[in-house]
């Protein structure tokens, strides 16, 4: 982690460039994990319910999770009534758990952080680094 | 958690409503994080390398985060050089330490998920719900 990026003796050590843009974004991520907990798939009307969306946004959303092979979307019929099930696919099941793997490091880093750091350290005049 | 929204005997489980924008944004999580782990601040120059983000990109998320309350930007000299300081501030590590309860909730959720569903569950076609 901390090797991934080094230019001029420093690291990107908190980049996270893992946090793949698709899955970061909070609708999608409730989509997402919604249906990794679902893996059988859900019903559009449920899936907006467990992610307190909208019609309008968790379309849009569904879409872009569609087009990027994320989930896959199904009409059917349920007692002759139109029906949505969206599922999540194989590869977006792959990389949910590469991103989850990025989120776990970033509870890792700032749990650590924040646990060991007195809040009143925040408030601090900045330490100016020592002149040598 | 499960009761934080309910309707139509539904809950919105997976919505995150914790998931602060300001704070969820990529670019500003690396930046919020490398400030709650260096709680004395950070240099702008040093900031820029621990995200991996270029001049312009860490300028614009610093103002928002300053303009959320979230840092606080100091300018000083160091050695006749301008030095450019942002630490976090007490509202910007509380919003932190809430923003990291709910991150660890997403992790919790998913990581279930992912640990008792076999990946090639989610290839089997949707289950209808029971007819009744």
């Amino acid at each position: 982690m901390n090797n991934s990026k080094k230019d001029s003796g420093h690291t990107s050590q908190y980049a996270y460039e893992g946090l793949d843009r698709v899955i970061h974004e909070r609708a999608r991520l409730s989509v997402l994990t919604s249906l990794v907990t679902h893996s059988e798939g859900l019903r559009f009307g449920d899936l907006k319910q467990l992610c307190g969306l909208t019609d309008g946004n968790l379309s849009r959303h569904v879409q872009v999770l569609q087009e990027a092979d994320l989930i896959d979307v199904r009409k059917g019929f349920e007692n002759n009534r139109p029906q949505t099930i969206c599922r999540i696919t194989t590869e977006g099941h792959k990389r949910y758990v590469d991103y989850l793997a990025v989120l776990e490091q970033v509870v890792r880093d700032a749990a650590a952080a924040v646990k060991t750091r007195p809040v009143r350290g925040a408030l601090r005049g900045a330490t100016p680094p020592p002149r040598k």
